[in-house]
């Protein structure tokens, strides 16, 4: 048996090898490129992007595959491999029926367009950047089609790419759920708005001293400088070549503290996962976060269960204090408390709070469901965006940049992601009221010992990468499925005390 | 014909990507990766290297090549394609008879082996690197055994991959010379060398200033920043994508305002050279510069023809005057000068002078020839090193790390290529003498209009990237071959001038 494995293992090195050059390739286009050195960078990206899918997707590894499915053949596996073989199956899926030749010029295509969106951004123009999203979502169709060989629709399969098993019967219950519980109390807070005071936030911090102390509180929570660095990009981001090279942006203003605080905690956790990710696993394809909607209840998890709650802040908020005394000295713990949890609705996803953040997924959702099920044109789409923030969120972006242009998604082809972060907030509040059944959570972070915390996730979900997919974490966590009103308990729970409203 | 040709471009552009992929990874190695990162990272780069290996050494190019070389089919390509397969061909000498697996392993092993060099440095611990250094040495020494063909020496075969032609008989009378015209010189300095006092140089520079004004100087000798970045790295470097992406770094200290201007003057003449590289070219294994020897001669034609000069200070100077007036108040223009041109004997190779330089790259010549001659052992390296120093420039290393350790390019394999910083130098003064001769050079200097000469060199040396080699390009300038007297004879009016010694 061995010799079956084996033959499969230059065509996993290869893939490493181009996944971790195509990602520092990425990072670096976020981070570092000159402005005008992508025109030429992307024409290596395509090429290597063409080599990677070339490295998994090819006769020899098909043939691989197929011995494996003999009975005799599987049973010789260790868990790993079995992991190993099932993760490539799904990636057989998900790509095969792809001609290599458009997934090649796809790939150098959404490599550039992100620039494209910047620009368009920039200068508050979607005609500029409309043509563009119209050819992503043309291969993101075209992609579908070829792969959609039970009749099932285009974007329940984009939905499944980051979150094996989420369809949109799935969501649409759970939005549903939401909007039915949560609206009712978002009115209710918006009507007490006016007696949460957050004017310290738009004091003036100087960028230095924001840049040490978000990088304290990140080492605080647990990420590792030997293991990973902090940078500066116009979108916070994370990413990672492997579980000992993770990187974390953020992006630091002078007129706003809590920004790149609660960024830089929320790509941290993200960075924390992909740390705590074992060794046997790191640069194999299962040696990732498992999906992007665990990944995204981690970051989440890390940024507002614990750090928008009074027991995080008791011990440190001093050193906040200490750090930016002339704006902060009159501002008590519980003023900041309830400050960071103000909720308020915006037209921008990023600066939005807890509360009022699933609508502009769900805004997000909706839009995407009419742009795959072909009932809308490029024309249409800013004005349904306005219409639906209208409708859910009570304003209208006045321009395309605090519109349908503020999201970098779409330009590099992420179709089907925005859901994840929904489904990150619904696992976040599920593993937080289960971690304190199990453990004296509050107890640890009051102490500013938090490491009881990350190893408590380290050892149930990161360690996993991707051997255990969502479902599965939490049937071993607490023995049940994916559950949204534990997230709903949770709001209501949390802005009932943040408002003084009398829980219901 | 065009089938043959067109039969290459997959390899060359395999090639192509997985070179931008490995630039980047290295780059991002010396200055942003994180300290655990690269055990795992190197692993990506042995694959990498390995792939991009067999992408140009493989029976399918070699079949190619052979079909070129009948006179019919090589007639039918234009000089471009002809520069092509003329590299190739010389890539093919340098590769081929290396067994792939030697070679990943020796990639894998000099990736990772700059950071054993640089703990090692950083706790002057020769005994730490020695092993390394060992290893590197015997691939090198295999390497070269297995290409050599023709009776050649090991070392011979090491100086042609840096610059094309050039052997040791070439360099010994090169050498010889130097020392011959240069010592006494040199002697002669140091006796006068009170007379020039730069203690200027010593005050306390804020960083942040330094940073500003070395961004603008080197925007100022014409690096484009749409086209490059400058970024911080323990030991200065240059590097590239492609034309439209090249980077270049320095280390700024406090105590030290020449260190951090005249590095990012010397990076910025690579950069431009880079820069400089026809659209056509760049992206092809013709299109990045010459030689070793011909980048050396652009970065220090900027750092020292022109950036030491009295008529390249005279319209900036009041700027760095006005950056730093507490520290430069009472420095005139012409004690500036003859500081900045201050000749001292001193152990640090990247901290000499123009006039102790050379010796500098003499010792290491001169060590590699005994290395690869096989007339030394490991042990016995640093005491040679050290007594040469006592010979050439009167002064002992006090321990390795201002001794042997001070260089990087052995812990990544690069041995034959030091020599290039004197033939640079050598070049650098012949095109200086020629360029005088056909341009008012002066006068461009002194009202700070430096585009006339980047453009020259542009449209004489940069544009062509490998499609002339040194000499082709030597000759079509100036119907000459490289000749050391000019820069002989630089030197001895320079610092005539600067000593006020009679010209002799």
């Amino acid at each position: 048996m061995e010799k079956v494995l084996e033959q499969l293992q230059p065509y996993l090195d290869k893939n490493m090898a181009l996944t971790t050059a195509l990602t520092l390739l990425e990072w670096d286009n976020e981070t570092l490129a000159p402005l005008e050195g992508i025109s030429n960078t992307s024409k290596a990206i395509g090429i290597l992007s063409d080599e990677q899918f070339k490295a998994l997707i090819n006769d020899d590894v098909k043939n691989i595959l197929k011995k494996l499915e003999s009975k005799e053949e599987y049973n010789k596996l260790n868990e790993r491999e079995r992991a190993v073989i099932k993760q490539l199956r799904r990636t057989y899926r998900q790509l095969e029926a792809i001609p290599s030749k458009e997934y090649k010029e796809f790939c150098e295509f959404s490599a550039m367009a992100p620039s494209i969106w910047a620009k368009a951004r920039a200068q508050n123009n979607y005609e500029e950047f409309a043509p563009v999203l119209g050819k992503l979502i043309e291969y993101k169709k075209r992609f579908a089609n070829y792969r959609n060989k039970e009749g099932e629709k285009a974007y329940n399969i984009l939905l499944d790419d980051f979150e094996e098993g989420i369809t949109m019967d799935f969501l649409d219950d759970f939005f549903g759920k939401i909007k039915t519980e949560i609206i009712p109390l978002l009115n209710k807070v918006i009507k007490y708005n006016d007696i949460i005071s957050k004017d310290y936030n738009s004091l003036s911090y100087t960028i230095e001293k924001q840049r040490d102390f978000c990088k304290w509180i990140s080492s605080y929570i647990g990420f590792d400088f030997n293991r990973g660095i902090l940078a500066e990009s116009e979108h916070p981001f994370s990413t990672n070549l492997h579980n000992r090279d993770v990187r974390i942006t953020t992006h630091y203003q002078e007129k706003n503290l809590e920004n790149a605080i609660f960024s830089v905690i929320h790509e941290s956790g993200h960075a924390i996962y992909e740390m705590g990710i074992s060794d046997e696993l790191t640069q194999t394809i299962v040696g990732a976060g498992t999906s992007m909607g665990v990944h995204e209840s981690q970051s989440r998890f890390f940024e507002n269960v614990i750090g928008r709650s009074y027991e995080f802040w008791k011990p440190i908020y001093p050193k906040l204090v200490s750090t930016f005394p002339e704006q902060l000295n009159s501002v008590t713990l519980e003023d900041f408390i309830r400050g960071i949890n103000k909720a308020e609705p915006g037209l921008i996803r990023i600066e939005a709070d807890e509360l009022t953040y699933t609508f502009h997924i769900m805004i997000r959702y909706e839009m995407e469901k009419l742009i795959f099920g072909n009932e809308i044109s490029l024309e249409e789409l800013p004005k349904i965006w306005d219409d639906k923030y209208e409708e859910y969120l009570g304003m209208r972006p006045a321009n395309p940049a605090e519109g349908i242009l503020q999201d970098i998604h779409w330009s590099g082809g992420d179709f089907g992601y925005f859901p994840s972060y929904a489904i990150g907030n619904a696992i976040a509040a599920q593993l937080y009221y289960h971690m304190k059944s199990v453990m004296p959570f509050d107890e640890y972070l009051l102490h500013g010992d938090l490491k009881p915390i990350v190893d408590y996730l380290k050892d149930n979900v990161h360690q996993y990468g991707t051997m255990k997919n969502m479902r599965e974490l939490l049937r071993d966590i607490m023995d049940e499925d994916l559950n949204v009103d534990y997230y709903i308990r949770y709001l209501k729970e949390k802005y009932s005390k943040v408002y003084h409203l009398e829980t219901e």
